[in-house]
C-alpha cells in the first residue's frame, strides 16, 4: 500500500498546488467590474470575504451558502410590464385561433383589439383571466416549447432587443461571483416558476432545479397511447411574492438563505428572513434611478409609483433600520447592460 | 499574454493528467462491492457507461443526470411501521404534557395506553389526526430540533439500533456510484419532506434542498420581539405519493429524472414518467424477499399484504411489461446492513 499512498500524496500535492496557483490569478483580477467602488461593491466583496474564510468566525459552510435573486427590477429590467405579462398578451391570437369562441368574449376582446391604453386599464381580475388561460390547461412539454419559441424572438419595445439580453451585467457578474464562491445561486420570483425555468439556465446560469416562483399544480395523466405526461393546472399552490417569499424558500431549498436581493415591497419579507439568521447576511435592493440609461421609478426617487413593484419610501426605511444595502443603479453600476458600450 | 496563456495550458494538462490517473484507480476497484454479479448490477453500470461516456449516442449531459429515490422500503427499513409514523407515535406523550386536554380524547387515549394491537388497529382518519398533531402548528425550527433528538436516540425494536443504521448498504453505494459520475441523487418519498431533511444530508449525503416529500404549508410571522419566523401548517400542498410523485419532481426539480428507484405501488407513477423520457432511462424496484435478513412480504411473493406499501402482483406484471429491473434482496445483495459481518 505504501507506494501507492505516496503516489496519491504526491498527487493531491500537484492537484491542490494546482487550485491554488489558478485561484490566485483569478483574484488578481477584478470579479465585479461593471460595479463601482463604494458602499454596496465594498458590502459585497466584504460579506463574501468573511463568509469563505475559514477561520473566520463568520465562515458559512460551503453547503450552507445560499443566495436567492428576485427576478424582476432585480436581475432583468421588468419596466413597463413583467416579461411573463407580454408573454401572456402576446399568447392570446394562438389562443382565441385555437379556442374562436373567446374573440368576442372580454378580456380578450381588448386583448385583441391591440388598443394599448385599453389593455393598460384591464383590471387585475381581468389579467388573472388571461394569465390563467395562457399559463395553464397544456402539458408542461408544450408550455416549454411555447415560451421556448417566444423568448427566442419577441423583444423589448424600447431596446428593440430580446427580454433575455435586458439582464443587467453588474447582477450577472454577482451571481457568477458568488457562485466561484461556493454559494449556489437560486431565483426566488413572483413570476411562474414554470415560465422563468424555461431560460434560467441560458440566461442567469441558474438550473430549473433552482429557480422558486408562483407555484401551479400539476395533473399526472395518460395520452392515448398510455405515454404519461404532466398538465398544467390552474390550481394555485404558492403565490411567491411577500410572505409567500420565505415559504417558498422553505418549501424549495429547506434552509434559509444567507445572501438575499430584491428591489420591491414584495421582496421585503425574504430580506427579513434572510437577515434573521445567524452570523453575516447580506440584504440588498436595487434601486431604479438611472432614467437615462434604463427607468427612474418609485415614491422612495420622489417618482409615482408605477404597476410595477416600485421601491417604496416604507421600503427605503425598513432597509435603514435593518441594515439592507441598497444600490443605485445610477452610481453603483458602471456599465447596466452588457450591449452598452 | 502568451507566456500566461502557455502557463495556464501546462496548469491544464497537470491537472487533466491527474483527474485522468485518480480516475483510473477509482475505476479498478468495485464501487458496487456489496452487490451480487447478476442482472440488477449489469443493469445499473451498463447505464451508469452509456449515459456518462461521451461520444455515446445514450449519453446525458452532466446538468440533465437526475436520479430519484424513494426512500420507506428502497433506502432503509419500512417494516413493521414507517419511522416517521413511529416518530409521530412517540410524540404524543410530550403533546398531551403541552395540551393535557388531549389525554382522555380518541385517537390520543389509545396511544398512551401502549396497547400495541389497539394501536395496530387506529384508522386511517385517527392516523392522520395524530399526524397533524405532531408534524404542524409549531415552528419550523422547533419541528426540526425535535426530529433532530428523536431520530439520534430512537431505536427500531428487531434491530435495536437507531434508524438511520437501518439504510441500505447496497442503496448506499449504489447512491454514491451514481454521483461519483455526475448524477445529482434526490429523495422523493412519500413521507414529510421537513421530516426527511433533517437527517438526509448525514444519513444518505443528500442535502435538504434534494429531498421532495409530502408537502405542507408553511405561515410566515413575527415573535413578540418582531423576529420572523415560519409555522408548519396543516395545509396539505401535495401528496407525494402515486401520480404525486411524478407531480412533486415536476414541481420541485423541473425536470424529469432518468434514473428512479422504488419499491411500492406507491412509486409506479415515477418509474413511468422516468422511462417516458428519451433515450436511455433506469428503473428498479426493490424487492423485500428476505425474511431471514430483513423482511419478506407482499403479493407478489406470495405472502399477505401488510399495512406498508407492499410490491403487488400488479407492479411485477408492470415491471416485467416496462421493462423495470427488480432487485432481489435476498439474491442481488451480499450484506444488507453496514453493520452486518
Amino acid at each position: 500500500m505504501k507506494p501507492i499512498s505516496s503516489f496519491f500524496t504526491f498527487l493531491r500535492v500537484v492537484a491542490w498546488s494546482t487550485l491554488l496557483v489558478l485561484s490566485t490569478y483569478a483574484q488578481a483580477g477584478d470579479p465585479l467590474p461593471s460595479w463601482n467602488d463604494g458602499a454596496a461593491k465594498q458590502a459585497i466583496v466584504g460579506f463574501v470575504q468573511v463568509t469563505t474564510t475559514q477561520g473566520n468566525p463568520q465562515f458559512v459552510p460551503p453547503a450552507e451558502r445560499i443566495a436567492t435573486f428576485d427576478q424582476d427590477g432585480t436581475l432583468w429590467v421588468e419596466h413597463p410590464m413583467y416579461t411573463q405579462v407580454m408573454y401572456c398578451l402576446e399568447r392570446v391570437p394562438a389562443l382565441v385561433k385555437a379556442k374562436p369562441g373567446l374573440a368576442t368574449s372580454e378580456p380578450f376582446k381588448t386583448v385583441l383589439s391591440g388598443n394599448r391604453e385599453a389593455i393598460a386599464k384591464l383590471s387585475l381580475k381581468d389579467l388573472e383571466k388571461i394569465l390563467a388561460a395562457t399559463l395553464t390547461g397544456m402539458s408542461v412539454d408544450e408550455f416549454n416549447a411555447e415560451v421556448k419559441t417566444w423568448i427566442a424572438t419577441a423583444k423589448d419595445s424600447r431596446f428593440k432587443r430580446p427580454y433575455t439580453e435586458l439582464t443587467y451585467l453588474p447582477m450577472q457578474e454577482l451571481l457568477k461571483y458568488l457562485r466561484a464562491n461556493g454559494y449556489k445561486t437560486y431565483i426566488v420570483t413572483g413570476g411562474g416558476q414554470d415560465f422563468v425555468r424555461v431560460y434560467s439556465e441560458a440566461t442567469y446560469g441558474i438550473p430549473p432545479e433552482q429557480v422558486v416562483g408562483t407555484m401551479g399544480a400539476t395533473k399526472y395523466g395518460y395520452d392515448k397511447n398510455g405515454k404519461p405526461f404532466l398538465t398544467k393546472d390552474p390550481k394555485l399552490l404558492l403565490n411567491d411574492n411577500n410572505a409567500g417569499k420565505p415559504e417558498g424558500i422553505h418549501l424549495m431549498i429547506g434552509r434559509r438563505p444567507v445572501a438575499a436581493f430584491g428591489n420591491s415591497p414584495g421582496d421585503q419579507q425574504m430580506l427579513e428572513y434572510t437577515k434573521a439568521g445567524d452570523g453575516a447576511r447580506l440584504a440588498m435592493l436595487v434601486l431604479h434611478d438611472d432614467a437615462k440609461r434604463e427607468y427612474a421609478y418609485g415614491p422612495a426617487q420622489g417618482l409615482p409609483a408605477t404597476k410595477v413593484g416600485a421601491f417604496t419610501q416604507a421600503l427605503n426605511d425598513q432597509a435603514q433600520k435593518q441594515g439592507w444595502t441598497v444600490i443605485s443603479m445610477k452610481n453603483d453600476w458602471k456599465r447596466i447592460f452588457a450591449f452598452e458600450q
